[in-house]
């Protein structure tokens, strides 16, 4: 079987993701999504790999990926929109190279493959597109359905307009590059839907486009809230209690389900690691702290009695008697004694996030916040669900964060007090009279 | 040995038991007031029962009355104080039967009912008055004794002027049902102390009421404070670890005391119960968290490292890294992580509430706070001591409760904060630097 | 071996560490620097003491000294500076005793005496001078020295232009008492520095003071962060785990590391001592507490979840849910639940102090607080790094303390609230809703 040669999408800009960096380089199991999707790639067989890259993330991408695969080509995009992405690559392509374009941000379990794989050992001259059964609808391309045949994709048709259940992903096989780079040459425009426009002439000439379903695990990240959902599904493929030698474990500290703890990692007495939960190199879960659901990178200090839960924490932050729930947090973050994540809104409704100037749904009851790399944040803090906190900020104590704060932001809080003498003498309590109360039994 | 008709007064408005609703339906151990009455009654051999309730209740304790015993009768008051409760319930008993009035939510250990037992058995056609000896005064009515015959009643005779140290309770026995209406009838006036004036009366016109004292347990409510002295009692009465098999409790939790532990309970790693504790079906006990001295309902959430003490939690409640001291909380209360119920004043001084426009003393020192059902508290609020949250009201974060809150208001922070460039990086301090501190050992 | 007569000199201002009151009477391992001091001297062979207390601390110093070591002359500084001291102390001795002049507060190990009787060996009849070998400059006075030999003090003479790196302590012995009063009596001026003045010209004179050196520990306490210094150096001669058998300790209480644990200590489940560690009599650690590099004075509770880390608690103190992080706190302070020590600048620099109306480096990057005798601080406060709360003061519940509060202050905290009805119905939301999430997995 010839396997196509592999266009991975790594460009876009990554505004609506922040105040979080480069989402292709966040960590999960201690690897980065460069690294997770070459690795499948190359377990799956693909040889030939183009990474195509924006401008700004280029050096970060190109280190990682060739870090993990020496052999790449990696090329900054030219033009706007997929056309663009995908022209560029086919600059290093020759025309009677089959390729497969997708997104580097895009996770599948290996069902896909099957279905590629099965496509090819039969009808590799055919083009062959993947869609996703969703039951709800979503803002996406829809693919007009005819058999096992692809005619035509409507894009965000709205709610009950759907010419299918078949949503559209970026899972794309063109037989023939030639043929691909002809038909964008013909679509040019200053639109960014080419590659759309060309799809659809190809599909309206009666060019066979097959249809695959894909049934399983589909994950993405546009927004930050999505890191969670990434999180969720790797750390659903952790297997058992993987637990380094070199992991230094407190005998009444508790492991329950199924983790993995990097080598050097400290877990002190009466703490509870609540699986599934990945606990990077060299992180300390001190006396009485609660893990669960989440990733914790490397060099963290999950302090006393803090609880982490349903949490991305990258490496190097600092907890103490905090409560982190259904956050992302980014690198060297810190916070003071009983600061608080808010999670849920008191009305117990759907956690809106504001994002370029939008409120945008995140489709959760419980969200928390968004904090930024390199961000202090003072003792008994409290953030309110789907706040955002941007990188390099500081935020003082005692501060009901309730609006989004930029990046370099100093946040403090002004509190007017009312000082006076005061006359009381308290060395004339007694301890002993607050122990035994002043209890009326006799209380009608 | 012939039992005399009970009559159970429970009507009257409860306006200073808000924000809390029906104190009669209040559980303790699982069971209404009203069924642990109705069940101590039938125990004790009562057979035949009028129950008195007012307009407003009379829907939710006839529900809860016979779904306990099936054959009752279930009378709304007409006219205004004890008589006019006393005269409609009268109305459905024959006027040669004898009666026992008592109040629905007085509690009293077995003791009394020998007390009356004893009369039954020798003097049944004599009237019986049951006191209570009370060191300390008390703003109700006293006895004027003579040998064992109650020869009048002082009605809050200020502190000083008692003319004896019992105390009356209602547990008034009369042998003919005839005679009290009689009386009753010929003081009829527009007073709310009809039946007061007409026991005065009869004890004037040579009427032997003869007189018991009660010497144990005497526990009812009026403020919402006194379900925790209710509570104590019921939890005093818990003789051992009566553990449902159906509970699952880690192992490393601790159980230490008497206890009732429900079905389907869920006791986590570390988690401490020091009772006497009563936990109520499917609530979930976190890790790290402690209950002690306290009462928790149905289908709670007590959070991580969150501390139950001395309080009384109604059914449906959610806490997170909180504090409850000393406080009655209602049905489906949450509060966010943080979020605190003081119970000690600075100067520990007696704790006292705003009870319609008056400051009443609790006789406590150690008093938190009453949430009214279907609150939400935010993270890091604080409720002052003696605070009262109304019912369905919202409030913020980081709040300081310091003035009650209504039924149905929502309660926000309004917080002035300074908000400037912050110029310092943090990037360029080291962790390490802070490991070590720059202490100086040479420090003149 | 001929002991000289010890002059202990416990006088001068303890205003620079205010709140905090006499620094002498602190207790370290349950004795007072007092006894600590007059046992060492005891234990090296000191018959003859003389002790110069202030007018202020006299009664407390003599009832504490004279409580330990029975005969002792203890007297009233006259006249200003060491001379006064000096002076007064000399009036209690012979002409031709010889003397040893050290300070109350100056803790040693055991190397300064070898010194001292390695010199009243050989060379009894010549004075001698220790000093402090510090490679960082310290602001003091600096030897000048000829081989072995004192030949000039030089009073703080900048960083770069000290004459040695060898600090003048006080740790001063003069064979022959009539000779210091000679000189000091010629050199009597309005100065301070009459004793400085004396030994210089004693020096010019030819007069033979040898040089030793003290390489090993020197502690003292001027400022409140130096009890923690001190602390420190009496926590690390704890030789193991010193628990009386008189103290009860929970099975699931981990005790780790060096400890001394005092009789009628009381110590819950889930609580962890991670020494070095010392627990005064009586104190209580209750259940998921962590006390550790710390001491806690007699008859504290350490409540539920606190952690106690690298701070000095005095006895009677009460504690619940807090973090009291390098921190001295003075005798019964009571800190509500969810008040927080901030020990840590954002910025992570330096904590500075007001001493006096200055700002003084502590040298600390981690630095709390400094509470005073009999102080209340409400629930939810959080106190600034470096900020000091005066004895007999009330701090009022979710305040942020960012300035110092005097002595017998009431600092309330003065919030603006929004109030409004609740148009939510929150019994139309689901627990179950909340359990479950909204949460899109398919999530582009």
């Amino acid at each position: 079987m010839k396997f196509p040669t592999l266009i991975i999408l790594s460009g876009g800009s990554s505004s609506r993701f922040a105040p979080l960096k480069e989402k292709m380089l966040f960590k999960f199991l201690g690897s980065t999504l460069v690294e997770h999707q070459l690795k499948t790639f190359k377990r799956h067989g693909f040889e030939k790999i183009v990474i195509v890259t924006s401008e700004n993330n280029f050096d970060e991408i190109k280190n990682e990926a060739t870090r993990v695969t020496p052999n790449l080509e990696i090329v900054i995009q030219k033009g706007e929109g997929m056309a663009g992405a995908a022209n560029t690559a086919l600059e290093k392509i020759g025309d009677d190279e089959s390729v497969l374009i997708v997104n580097m941000n895009d996770i599948f379990d290996d069902g896909i493959f099957e279905k590629l794989k099965a496509h090819l050992g039969t009808n590799p001259s055919e083009n062959l597109f993947v869609g996703f059964y969703s039951e709800k609808y979503f803002p996406g391309g829809y693919f007009t359905l005819d058999g096992d045949r692809v005619v035509g994709i409507v894009e965000k048709p709205g709610e009950g307009n759907e010419p299918s259940k078949i949503v559209n992903m970026v899972f794309d096989y063109f037989p023939n590059a030639a043929v691909l780079k002809k038909y964008m040459a013909e679509a040019a425009s200053d639109r960014d839907d080419v590659y759309e426009v060309a799809v659809d002439k190809m599909m309206k000439d009666g060019i066979v486009f097959k249809y695959a379903e894909h049934k399983g695990i589909w994950r993405t990240i546009k927004y930050p809230w999505h890191v969670l959902s990434m999180m969720e599904y790797y750390l659903s493929v952790i297997g058992g209690q993987e637990i380094s030698s070199k992991a230094e474990i407190a005998k009444s500290a508790k492991i329950i389900g199924h983790v993995v703890i990097e080598e050097g990692v400290k877990i002190f007495d009466n703490a509870v690691i609540k699986g599934p939960v990945y606990i990077g190199k060299n992180s300390i879960i001190a006396n009485n702290a609660l893990v669960r659901d989440s990733m914790v990178g490397d060099n963290c200090v999950i302090g006393f009695s803090t609880e982490i839960a349903r949490s991305y924490i990258s490496e190097s932050c600092w907890f103490h008697t905090n409560y982190i729930g259904d956050s992302v947090l980014g690198k060297n973050v810190s916070l003071g004694s009983g600061a608080v994540t808010a999670n849920l809104r008191l009305d117990e409704q759907e956690v809106k996030v504001n994002v370029k100037g939008e409120r945008v749904g995140t489709g959760l009851i419980k969200f928390g916040n968004v904090i930024g790399d390199n961000v202090r944040i003072g003792v008994n803090s409290s953030l309110s669900p789907g706040i955002k906190v941007g990188a390099y900020s500081f935020v003082g104590s005692g501060v009901l964060v309730d609006e989004d704060v930029e990046d370099h932001k100093f946040v403090k809080l002004k509190q007017e007090k009312e000082i006076k003498e005061n006359v009381f003498d308290i060395t004339k309590t007694s301890r002993k009279d607050i122990q035994t109360g002043l209890k009326n039994t006799l209380s009608k």
